[in-house]
């Protein structure tokens, strides 16, 4: 048997994943793998960055899991900073620029894992110097090499996602000035405005000044090209010494369509449940790939690190002879704003109407440990449910230490489909350091199975 | 329609939840309820006892969910320091003694709700003064008394179960010299022996020494007819100024088994699933009661506060007309030793090989949040899976602040019968203040699944 050649497009969590997978299950004998990283390092967290520019996170080796060396140790040739630039699906080959020049490499099997690029508005001025996208190592170093440089003051984020307000805090930290503008009527518009309330609240009492209901629509230049403020659709001007994209990302699949990879319709690589993409030997997997929304059905991209770390996982195990799928997404999301932690999971309210969804919804306010407890505080939990099932759709929670994590529970609940009243039945654990005697869950699940039934009386009176 | 009367013998989290979600669907010209309690106070948390008294919550004020005047205003007719003495189930009568002398009441509906009794070994000298249960407020009460008088400077803590261990954790705060005596060979003996480990060494971390693998025998008396030490069953003689019980609770029967309501197997009361005795009229929650196992089929006593407010809400809805049904328990638990977290759920090993599972282990050592993120600390997970099929049938875990509370996620998914294959597919959050890329509890099902596919293949082999 002949030794076939596994290339890896993308150095980090879902192309090493894959990789390591891979050569788990078939010897450099029987496998030879070839991994291509643009970048200086392999196997980093890029959801990381935002705390070593905010100087939580001392330097950039932490955030790297695994070195080149490392890989090659375990019999990977990873060629770094070096660039893939075109697919040849006919020939399985890649052509690829490197320290030594260019380079045609063919395979028999490719994973393609190029990850995301920040998203930047076409309009004028968000390509100029001192306008920073944040998603790969370099970008880190960029950013903070401008913020050390003793130039910057006032700092505009462009959007108020998770990395947006990540980014925006980190700059506060640093003690700079900073305006977060985002359209969303709260930050982090995939949470309903009343969970994200508290979210501005937060932002703002780290001294955070918050631009929200309106979009930025130029970045105006100086007069040597630098940003020099934004200004908004309202017509606010916003001075700035730099801007900071925060507008989420976008799958990288330039490459993939120049080559005929076949996108599906959220505009990310289109694969199976084993991350196989239309292109037989070709997988795909992470940010740059569209997965399943278990709720609604609907295809989308959520560029995440677990996911992308399972789904290499998936391919590698597949690529290597066994058998694994990807079962989806739940949107199950968290983070932590200065000290207010939120986190979600399921359908917003907004999201589970585009989904034709009808249900009703239910929020407690309680404590994160028995109320008498010291360093009890407060946390809130909103439940969606269906009408007249009482299926779990979706979960919410804000509040400080302790609170945000529970959101694993409800997506454990919802993952399997069950209703607030099953929910209310679990076996929770509960001692006075960890929750009330009815753990907040708990709690929301009886308000939501109430609102189930009283929904169903409204019903029938009608 | 003539009104009803519901009697409740015992007002605390079961008698008063019950008596509260009847009062709710039937006003007070439909039910008169009456609510016994022999001692100063209801709804109180008696899970909060050792925390009083090792001095993290300031009064037994702040363990009173609700008081008597609270119930009365809700239209409950509370009847304070008053103990029934007799149950008669074919007059349909309770006879009590409290302030005002012996009385003899009629009911309808009864809900027996009367807790438990701390155990307290046959052997001598274990009734005599200066040994204390903790199970009562009073009890608490009288415990503080003794170690605020200035006598008390050994204390020997018989049993290292939850409130064992929890007691001796209170009095080592006080600056006692404090041991615990256990017949296991690890505190905790529901936790498997190699997480219990951990327990030992925090436990002895404190200060506290620990007797391990031998029970007491029997508790010496001075010539004042007080306990004066503890012996062992391997001779040792471990002087004591006081000796607290902390070998666990019983339930609190004896009014029951006088008046022929039947127990179950567990020498709990024996209720179905709506908490119906075998008694028409008769109701029973809380702590003396038996459950149903879900994983085991077993039934079974315990007696935990979160079970004691889940069953008296169904047998109150139940009386008020509603419909509702415990679901059963999967052995769900969690404490904290300083500020060692510990938590379990489902079967232990011991537990799973009783009830004929056979089965694979995994545990992975990873930390509660990114492992470069500032305060990430230390986390053992620990899983069982039933072999060939891969069903999770239990989880320990151990580690420092944010690791035990993850045992929910676990609940929820032995709950739902997952397979640790599908618990490795859940959409379980991320972000790196709250945990690595793969979530220790991930990584623990990747590692059990790993195991079961290598029990598989060596089945195969053989």
């Amino acid at each position: 048997m002949s030794r076939e050649r596994l290339v890896v497009i993308g150095g980090d969590a879902a192309g090493m994943s894959a990789a390591s997978q891979a050569r788990r299950r078939r010897g450099p004998d029987e496998l030879e793998i070839v991994a291509f990283e643009r970048g200086r390092a392999t196997s980093y967290s890029a959801c990381g960055i935002p705390y070593w520019i905010g100087g939580a996170v001392a330097s950039e080796a932490e955030l790297i899991a695994r070195t080149p060396e490392q890989h090659r140790a375990n019999g990977i040739d990873v060629r770094m900073c070096t660039e893939v630039v075109a697919i040849d699906l006919a020939a399985r080959t890649v052509t690829s620029r490197g320290p030594e020049g260019e380079a045609v490499d063919g395979w028999d099997a490719l994973v393609y894992a190029t990850g995301s690029v920040p998203m930047r508005p076409s309009a004028p001025g968000f390509d100029a110097p001192g306008v920073h996208g944040v998603q790969v190592l370099d970008d880190g170093v960029d950013l903070i090499r401008e913020l050390d440089s003793g130039r910057v003051q006032r700092v505009v984020v462009v959007g108020g996602g998770y990395i947006g307000l990540e980014l925006a805090e980190a700059c506060r930290v640093r003690g700079l000035d900073v305006t977060v503008v985002d359209r969303s009527p709260t930050p982090i518009g995939t949470f309903d405005p009343d969970v994200g309330r508290f979210l501005a609240d937060a932002v703002t009492a780290l001294g955070i000044r918050l631009v929200l209901g309106v979009g930025a629509t130029e970045v105006e230049t100086g007069p040597d090209g630098r940003a020099v403020a934004v200004h908004t659709e309202d017509g606010q001007r916003l001075p700035a010494d730099l801007v900071v994209l925060g507008l989420g990302v976008r799958p990288n699949v330039q490459l993939a369509v120049a080559a005929g990879i076949p996108l599906g319709p959220s505009g990310g690589i289109a694969v199976d449940t084993r991350m196989r993409t239309q292109v037989d030997g070709v997988w795909a997997a992470g940010d740059c790939v569209e997965s399943v929304h278990r709720l609604s059905g609907q295809r989308l991209v959520v560029a995440l690190g677990t996911h992308a770390n399972k789904q290499g996982r998936v391919a590698g195990i597949n690529l290597g002879g066994g058998y694994a799928t990807f079962p989806g997404v739940i949107g199950t999301a968290i983070t932590k704003v200065c000290d207010l932690e939120v986190a979600r999971t399921g359908l917003s309210e907004a999201e589970a109407e585009a989904a034709g969804y009808r249900f009703v919804t239910a929020h407690v306010d309680s404590t994160t440990r028995a109320g008498y407890f010291p360093g009890a505080t407060a946390i809130r939990v909103k439940l969606l449910a269906e009408k007249r099932s009482g299926r779990l759709l979706g979960a919410q929670i804000v509040g400080r230490e302790g609170s945000a994590k529970r959101i694993d529970t409800l997506a454990a609940c919802i993952w399997n489909e069950m209703s607030v009243d099953e929910v209310l039945g679990l076996d929770l654990s509960y001692a006075p350091p960890f929750s009330p005697v009815w753990d907040p869950v708990l709690i929301a699940a009886r308000k939501a199975f109430e609102a189930v039934e009283a929904d169903v009386r409204a019903d029938d009176r009608a």
